[in-house]
């Protein structure tokens, strides 16, 4: 049975997040329906993860595996002209049948923005976290660089969705700015828990503030209690941006 | 009776244009609603100009004279804590009773956004005019140039809503690119004609195509016949960035 892989960008303000729900627009329920219009055939969309509601992403990865006839060249311009334009399918093609968009993915990169400016912008607001009091550059980049390596980032695990193992590698933690008042953090890893970046991004914007200091943010880290962190960055900041595999 | 001056950025797409109507959510509506809800008073709110529905501003410019003891202070404050963050008042002053926004403007500036690749953006599709055949930047600067100086823009006007007087100033008519597959038209003049801007770019883009040459846009131009122009671009890759007084 063929099995196809599909990059997809979305502006996640629209959906209930990714996992499909009975009576809610979701990234999984719409892209299964368009799917399902093309094959006449229950399909189930894997994706590499799931993102919550308000969570954007330029580069999401899913595959489906369906008996069909259809070519992956017909499913992404299938997909792309039944989808709203709020998704966009990137890219589709056959993969080998064991590929799994969450099993197999090695890696994955989150950049979360932030507009740190005086005023908020009319324009961005679905896209990035206002904060008005100035952010400390510096000191968020000394604190993010206690991520790097394999830690245990129970700290910032999303309470009530505790997994396993805990235990993930931070292989980029960057803070950096392109355009005034404009901050772009990127987050690479080789697995991310729930609400883990945005957990990180609002205990950083902390760090940037002055009221945690970088030596403080690495003693929650290293603490492994979730009550440490501070509260969760809101998530239209945040962009899954790319999946490898 | 004190005149206040503000300054305004506003996502065009949530509202039905600047001008009040009643029964629909508009920019001028809005504002003014929440200018009476801190006055108590019935306030009317001159623009600039009229932004058409969907079309988004930067810097708008508006004025408002009210008897009151409220300070320019207190509306900037209280004016944004009232309104959706779809809006946002940038500056607000007290200034000459004499100033009125729309008869004072010197100049005006536009940009127009086009995203100009194989896939259109989810993330941007309510900013940018989304065309994916390659467009040839030279050709659109080479036309653009013929905007340059005081000419009769009857070509470009919008129907239905015929001017008396129908020439205008062009300071600037330049497209530029930032990143790959983003173009971005700026144009400031001493005035703009209904669909102006919008009749420019349609046309324009079909000289990026190769369906009309710079010469034939020339003609266009000079023609006085609003027939010849292309189709009006769409609104929501419109931003009114700056008015000069």
């Amino acid at each position: 049975m063929p099995n196809f892989k599909i990059i997809i960008e979305y502006d996640g303000g629209v959906y209930h997040g990714w996992q499909r729900q009975n009576n809610q627009a979701t990234l999984q329920g719409v892209i299964e329906a368009a799917i399902g219009t093309m094959t006449q055939q229950k399909v189930t969309l894997n994706a590499s993860g799931r993102t919550d509601a308000g969570v954007h992403a330029l580069g999401q990865v899913a595959n489906f595996r369906v008996e069909t006839a259809l070519t992956a060249e017909v499913f992404f311009n299938g997909l792309n002209s039944l989808l709203n334009d709020d998704i966009v399918i990137k890219d589709c093609r056959v993969v080998d049948e064991s590929f799994h968009a969450r099993f197999d993915a090695k890696s994955k990169l989150y950049h979360y923005h932030i507009q740190n400016s005086p005023l908020p912008s009319a324009i961005k607001r679905q896209y990035v976290w206002y904060i008005k009091r100035p952010l400390d550059m510096d000191k968020i980049q000394a604190a993010a660089n206690h991520l790097m390596g394999e830690h245990d980032f129970k700290s910032f695990e999303g309470s009530g969705s505790p997994r396993a193992h805990t235990t993930r590698s931070i292989y980029r933690a960057e803070i950096s700015t392109d355009k005034p008042g404009r901050l772009r953090f990127a987050i690479k890893a080789n697995g991310f828990l729930r609400f883990m970046v945005r957990n990180i991004v609002g205990t950083l914007a902390e760090v940037g503030l002055g009221e945690i200091t970088p030596a403080q943010f690495l003693g929650i880290l290293q603490a492994k209690d979730r009550n440490l962190a501070s509260p969760t960055a809101p998530p239209q900041g945040l962009f899954l941006v790319q999946v490898n595999y």
